[in-house]
């Protein structure tokens, strides 16, 4: 049996731990011989490989990244190297009958799914393993990477309470989330942030200077943490008339500054952003990452064992699954408005930017 | 409502951030008065309290230890201060009568789920938190502290990964875990043991030389982390032959150790241990030990609130739930011998220092 | 004797160290009483003081910021809240009638050594404890904070470094330092840069280009560290040809996004900038800014009891010492264009974005 | 030009930072074929060598432990492998002859740098790069690796501290120092010990009693920091009258185990012990270390450039030097006895175990 093994998107802390794991099983278990694809789907359209050993593995498993390399936008259906031209015969014929490989474990996120998923029905078995930073990927309730990225987040603003307590400032963190809120929801509640806001729930810009006017005068500092994807209500397709005049908030280089922008003529207090940008996504997986990996590594190579391809790895609970290939596509796992942990944070005080009730 | 709450047997990162879930939670949404009980039940005994806001619990999210303090061994119901006496209705009285509390909320372990049992028994309403670094309680699927725990070990097995490679030296790290392997298997997948030795798989000497000697001649140093309830085969009330005239573990002082002195004679590397001690139980939370003990606290607040007295908090896959206090007592969850990660390490080629099966 | 102590300026690591060390030192050796005034010298006018004692001061050495607050902008001599008079009459009177302050050790930066340097003069006896998260400082080798923020700058370019890697990307890391560029000099050491600039080394874009591109076709990617006072010849004050017609660093929100802005067209690679701004000043400070901040608390406390008022305290090599108050004012300690560590980076082909020599 | 280097004795974080700039520097900048000999003066003598270059040191700066290996017994004067014999002239012959040495960079300690003066000697041009975890060595105010150590430390007193506190107990910590206290001494200040004991310090066990009691009812818990070297009055090689009945430390497994026996039947909290080990010399050095190793790798390199032979690097205050190789041979730097951390341990009311004077 002749496994590859590619990764494809955005890097993430916890695809080496994948790799190895991969790696080690289907060879300890399976007497397989491992090819690893360079680039993610590119290094099948540029036929760079490289083989996969238990030597070649050697202590990756806390490394940050992937050693084969990824790409973010390659798409052998669509490939932008060919002017959009469709490629994925040469890169299926390159894979399967030069290659001879048997089938092919990608690890990315739901747009390689999708293209894993074309692959498949071409006739190249695949299995999946779902990632993503974001926490985002229907299906499965945790990803690796996540809990990585959260620690980013925890950390940073572990850091910046110190500033905005001895300043008595309003200090606001940006960090990952275009359209799911899960890292800045678990990373504001581990850090102890004041208000979290979530592309899931529009915040009220006075409810914000609400809080902060109120932790002003009682606390003197405020943490607030905002996914990049979070928005004002009314701010968005349509502008509502509150907002109207102020600026776009990508003119001021994301909703952080622009929040920063709303706040700082309503309070007192100094207002302070900062981007955390893509430290999220570097470095060593924490612990918890890198079993989570292996595990995911693990079930994957059992599934190519057992034949069962065209499947992608899951986690319910404590529990390792797996779901059809095109069960993910297309789909983002948000926060649900009834997540217990928004029910937590309100519980706690914590504001969620939503606008107080009227009287009744 | 005026509610008490109290910390009992060893510390835990994450027991701060109970605390203050617990205490913002009923004071936000129960309007309750919050008393906090220090060290554990010695408190009632003592008459040692503290009342509990907002401000008290400001800042103590990613703090390690309690503040309010615990105590290991007490027991009202056989209370060492006064020659195993029972104290309890003093204890009681305090507590309902004199303090005025409507119900407590006890964090702890299994011995401590016992003394809460009873006091409810008692009619004092008692909800139950479930804290264990060694994740061995029954009933929760995760506990807050074992993932700071997994962390603590994982890093030194990276620290000690560098000198084990540098020399070409087999270094044995002893973890915490006297019945249940949970640290050390999470921990040492985490870390990239070669070896994990857990209390749940008797272990065989001879295996594990034969996979340290395997090592040293391929990859040149091999790492083995090791619960402190570890034993061998035939190690323990009986005695195997083989073993019958080697030390006793404990006279070595622990069974890192007497593995070395096992190893050693039969290695040319240098064989090397550290016990990884109380390290292991101290220090900030994790982020994810953070999130999970604010959750706990929440709930516990919930169950507060909703006069649903006489339950422990659980974590079931994504969810919190609860049980009846007394589900808890005197189990032990141990790794299970079917446990997915198990299979995960064999499959990786990690030896858990079962023998080779016999030829068929 | 009874003193004063205040934070001024930036927060900084270490702050909390030098007021426990200060505090026990005068308490222990000194029979002191110690008062705090709180949020820089503003507590001094708005008469917010705290007493200090061993018990105040416990468990703050590992803690970020500073205990007492401080303040970014308040000059007795100038001050804010009252349109720029001068109101260090009244805050002297406070500090020296009222409190009955017999001396005042004051930590911070260039400008708070100024404000510390008047009120000596005016009969209020001072002890300065340099404060720069920068190093910028006159007359001392290192000053506590900057090991912290050159650790938070090498963690995010190993961070950075592992995406780098696995996209072939170019990353460009923007620290603090405005008019020094130590901690881009010793953080991109630290963390690996492979093009490091400075304020002190005005860089020529067309070098970066070619170093970027170089690195392009070899390594596959570069990890760039540029202090935010850092600037191109020719932009800055004039505007050189090339540059005239490129936005203005500051409307793109900082230099490094200018460089990014600047080298995207030239290079196949993506260029992604991260700021990591405040995160750079909070947090717990390393170990050695534990100790070095200890120690110039003790040797402040040391200088109260001798007498040896109007002083700053200072480290020559391993050595506290002191400086003449005034001798600090009005200077930036910039990396000297002969600094080894220059040398060193050039020698080990890291580019400082110096345009090659012409050929001879 | 063609250097070799080897690194000698125990592995200690910073290695391979030296190794990356000595190998930088002399490619770049003197035009050099570098070659690592593997396993310190093992290599040489088995013929184990690899070649460097840009390529084999990449990545390698943050990285643990040293790639080319290091041997803690061998001496070419009297090799292990041959009984004890000299084989010196056939590791010379191989290095100089067969090799084509031109010089050699030796990184390593007091036993190192005596054997490569000996080679010096014979003929073979050495330059030496100091490397002690302990910080003492002769001649040199710095060394690599200890920043890291001490950070070790200071965080496992961190976690300690909350332990200690939450149960109100006598927490010891065992840290390396076999005849100098640095670790022990710095570290124990960064961790806010209350208690340091150092080899160049005798202990009084009646006043580390006297100080934990004192502890013990005010503040209800004490961090003890003790160097594996430190003895008490009167133990060692004379054992005195109170100490003649006591376990001899090396039974009980180390003399914070040993203290640990003392003071437990005489304090009524907890005493607990941990033995920080191997963990304090591995892992990723602090970004401090890495700057610090990679200006002592510059500066050998330039050494041999210019032909500066039979030379140690050493660090006076801020810049790098150098001093004969003989120079450090057989001396040991302790911590003076009028060392300032000392006079702020004892200023700040830290114990370092001295008698209380008698009352005059």
């Amino acid at each position: 049996m002749h496994i590859g093994i590619l990764t494809g998107g955005g890097d993430c802390p916890g695809l080496n731990a994948v790799i190895r794991a991969v790696t080690l099983a289907l060879i300890n278990e399976g007497g397989a011989r491992v090819t690893g694809i360079e680039r993610g789907f590119l290094g099948l359209i540029t036929r760079q490989v490289r083989p996969l050993d238990a030597r070649a593995v050697e202590g990756i498993l806390a490394q940050g990244g992937t050693l084969l390399g990824t790409h973010n936008r390659c798409d052998p259906f669509h490939y932008f190297g060919a002017g959009g031209a469709d490629v994925s015969a040469q890169a299926l014929a390159y894979a399967r009958d030069e290659l001879g490989l048997d089938g092919l474990v990608v690890i990315g996120g739901d747009g390689t799914m999708v293209i894993a998923h074309r692959f498949e029905q071409l006739g190249l078995p695949v299995v999946g393993v779902p990632k993503t930073i974001d926490n985002d990927l229907a299906c499965t309730e945790r990803t690796f990477g996540f809990d990585s990225a959260v620690a980013v987040v925890a950390e940073a603003l572990d850091r910046l309470e110190t500033t905005a307590r001895s300043h008595g400032r309003v200090m606001i963190a940006e960090t990952m989330g275009r359209y799911a809120g899960w890292i800045a929801l678990e990373g504001g509640m581990a850090g102890g942030a004041d208000v979290i806001l979530l592309p899931e729930v529009p915040f009220d810009v006075d409810e914000v200077v609400r809080v902060c006017a109120a932790r002003e005068a009682r606390e003197g500092y405020t943490l607030v943490c905002i996914a990049e994807g979070a928005h004002a209500r009314g701010q968005g397709l349509s502008v509502s008339a509150t907002l109207a005049d102020s600026p776009d908030p990508l003119r001021l280089g994301g909703v952080g500054p622009w929040l920063q922008h709303q706040l700082q003529p309503r309070l007192q207090s100094e207002v302070r952003t900062t981007l955390l940008g893509h430290v999220q996504r570097g470095g060593s997986p924490t612990p918890y990452d890198r079993v989570l990996a292996t595990r995911f590594g693990y079930h994957a190579a059992q599934l190519v064992r057992q034949g069962r391809f065209g499947r992608m790895v899951t986690l319910r609970g404590e529990a390792c699954d797996s779901v059809p290939l095109q069960a993910v596509a297309g789909q983002t796992r948000t926060v649900p408005a009834d997540h217990p942990l928004l029910a937590a944070a309100r519980g706690l005080g914590i504001s969620l930017g939503e606008p107080a009730l009227p009287p009744a």
